[in-house]
């Protein structure tokens, strides 16, 4: 009987450097801007909601930035992370494909999500800061900040997207375990909150309206800064601790990969196990095919222009330049709360918008077929987020059986769905359906975005 | 800040043998009695529930057992399993005690039951078996067998106590996300669950009651074999890859364990974690505190007498001697589920008798602040029948503190509680109360403990 590999580094070989993409990058990404002015933003913009250290991350060039040695200790605990070759997988599809992944499930909180909140709190504490707020999709990212916030003595206030709120009771608890406070998004607690539920009592949430509400929080109080769990330049640095640690598992099993799959919602999963192989083969490395894949339901990347746009729904982000659905987008409530977000990381939108990586939408329920097909196979219990990453991962392996080629894909397993249960019930139960976005909402949030001076 | 510090052995490290405590014990355990003829059990009676490649290991008295090769790949996906000083639960607790902890979470299914689902899973199918019964009671046993059952292409039917069916939804979709088959028990479809619903209706279940289900569909039906998660010599033989890979993992921390705590239900995590150092400790070793936690609602090794019993309540099981609370007695609906049953591994209650272990009850609530105390410093949320491990190390920890002597102690954190979360809301929220047995029901059941006459 064939057997799944699993390749672990020793844990001397934590990576010592997170990999910042801007420095190799043949064009600098377009520089944020002013909510108020419109106009380039400077650092200092950023102090009521970051610390100093994450600001310069933020607008860091150099390639390689220290990881402190606190970070690493934590990290320890669950990293490095395993890299699976996925033999029973490939037996499974009978592929002549070389299937690896790389598992994220193995932390405290179940997902990638720890490699970010826990510098995150680490900084924020250095700095004095004793108070979060945040916002959070599915809970995923709201767990680990709570997760990361009990270990530093860091209060965490979490704005939990409402849909998602309702689905994941457990992941709620999950956060409450961990001592943060968790309110369901929009919320009455926020100017931001209480304006949505005036135009619309039953709203379901999204990420935009949730992190306007933490911004809100974070900006009026002094004692209180603000973290974001994806899409900004040092959240996706922070990841890249993923394919830094894969490119090294590869070399163990003598292997390099064809193509990288990983699934898009702010784009720092995906961020963290692509970009160390993009800068390699931008340092004139081996050519990697890239597939970010999100959800057909809210296709940023593969429907969305590339415009300024605003972070949050409320306009208190700056903006920046990226796919977009527009800001007032909401998508309808599927399962995979974590890639429910309007925008892409601005540094993802950069190299999709230079022909560097590319993008493909799936929806749900295909998507929970590939997952079921993983569990059953290899053991492991995916995410609904990680699912849309497992599905490119199989037909990319599909389409070598049918060319008859050998090639290796290295996808990343970023989460369990232990806490997404009801998903696969309702799958089971064929109550899951294939929802679409509503086309005229779409069509409104996209004429509204907001008129930006050529910079 | 202090870190924990993580221990991890190499892949090749993986235990090649288990261990058989049998081989170093001063007195053989009396030997398993015939339902029918009271007679000690010849290996041919087993075989319609078992292959005889378990059988053997059931009897075996050799001292290490070899890990086909085939099992042992399939425990690479997760082991070795990591060992942890828990520096963060030290400093909040300020104490001297060194502590440490297994941690078993990391399997796909959560626990240490895959450990022996695996092999069970893997002689079956040697044996041609493609069909398999079992009970399960929180359903960490039952998830795993539904795991090594996808691996090995063999068909789980699944009893599930009907208290954690109704508590544990997302358990039983577990379940069913790896092809396994879930009914509530006691159930509709066995004589022995009709002939209790008969006379109660609303029976909440028991492990007793699900073992005689899943026993009489396996002794029924010639293609079904009965698989057992606890209790059985094999069982406990397969676990000792826990306290094998500890012993070598704390000898990387250049320490030994003065104290060592498992949580016992059936008994196997515990045994799991200590026979190792117990087999140490008879032949020459060092002497090892060896405590094991139980349930106060629950209290076999602490209040039931070490007497014949039968394994479960319909009287189709063997019958062998162990500490006891009746086939008959149905513990309150506490939310450890796994640690609800009548009886005792008669290895356990062996060395109970022999003096070379102690037990220790507690109630509930108490070890959910244990647990909930572990979640917040290591990060870990812990399973309801591992908060009772952490609640007993805890208390030594306290006592090292309070003696002011430093202790190196040991504990199991057998499973991770993604699936139980439902008690955790439940104790945030004041809903969850230390349950008592009911005294005249135990009486009762005591007093129907069968009568053997001397072996």
């Amino acid at each position: 009987m064939t057997q799944t590999v699993k390749y672990l580094l020793d844990e001397s070989r934590i990576p010592k450097f997170w990999y910042n993409l801007v420095a190799d990058l043949p064009v600098p990404p377009p520089p944020p801007l002013h909510p108020g002015t419109l106009q380039p933003l400077g650092p200092d913009d950023l102090t009521p909601l970051f610390p100093v250290s994450l600001i310069q991350q933020e607008v860091a060039t150099e390639r390689e930035i220290e990881i402190p040695k606190p970070v690493r200790e934590i990290y320890r605990q669950w990293r490095p992370s395993p890299l699976y070759r996925a033999r029973r997988l490939e037996q499974a599809l009978d592929t002549p494909a070389r299937i690896y992944y790389k598992y994220e499930g193995v932390s405290p909180a179940g997902s990638h999500k720890p490699n970010t909140a826990v510098p995150q709190a680490f900084y924020n504490r250095e700095a004095g800061i004793r108070r979060i707020a945040t916002e959070t999709g599915a809970g995923q990212w709201g767990s680990s900040l709570a997760f990361a916030g009990a270990l530093f003595g860091i209060e965490v206030e979490i704005f939990m997207v409402r849909v998602s709120y309702n689905q994941k009771p457990y992941r709620r608890a999950l956060m409450e375990t961990w001592g943060a406070t968790c309110t369901a998004s929009p919320s009455e607690q926020t100017a931001a909150g209480r304006a949505i539920l005036a135009q619309r009592p039953d709203h379901p949430g999204s990420l935009g309206i949730a992190i306007s509400e933490a911004v809100e929080v974070a900006a009026q109080r002094d004692d209180t800064n603000y973290a974001l769990g994806s899409v900004l330049n040092h959240v996706l640095l922070h990841q890249t601790v993923i394919g830094l640690e894969a490119l090294a598992q590869l070399e163990m099993a003598d292997d390099y990969p064809d193509i990288i799959v990983g699934c898009t919602g702010g784009g720092s999963n995906f961020a963290g196990i692509a970009f160390p192989f993009l800068g390699a083969q931008l340092r004139g490395g081996r050519k990697v095919q890239l597939i970010a894949v999100e959800p057909a339901a809210c296709p940023t990347l593969t429907r969305g222009p590339y415009a300024y746009d605003f972070g949050d729904t409320a306009h208190l982000t700056p903006l920046t330049k990226m796919h977009t659905l527009g800001s007032t987008f909401t998508p309808p409530g599927f399962h995979a709360g974590g890639l429910r977000y309007h925008g892409m990381a601005p540094l993802v939108s950069h190299v999709k918008q230079l022909g560097l990586i590319e993008a493909r939408a799936y929806h749900q329920l295909t998507c929970f077929e590939a997952g079921v097909l993983l569990a059953r196979t290899e053991g492991i219990l995916p995410a609904p987020e990680a699912n849309h990453a497992i599905r490119g991962a199989i037909d990319e392996a599909l389409r070598c059986k049918e060319e008859g080629v050998s090639r290796a894909i290295l996808f990343n397993l970023c989460g369990h769905g232990h806490f997404d249960m009801q998903a696969y019930m309702d799958y089971f139960a064929d109550k899951l359906t294939d929802q679409a976005y509503d086309e005229a909402e779409l069509a409104m949030a996209l004429a509204g975005l907001p008129s930006v001076p050529a910079v």
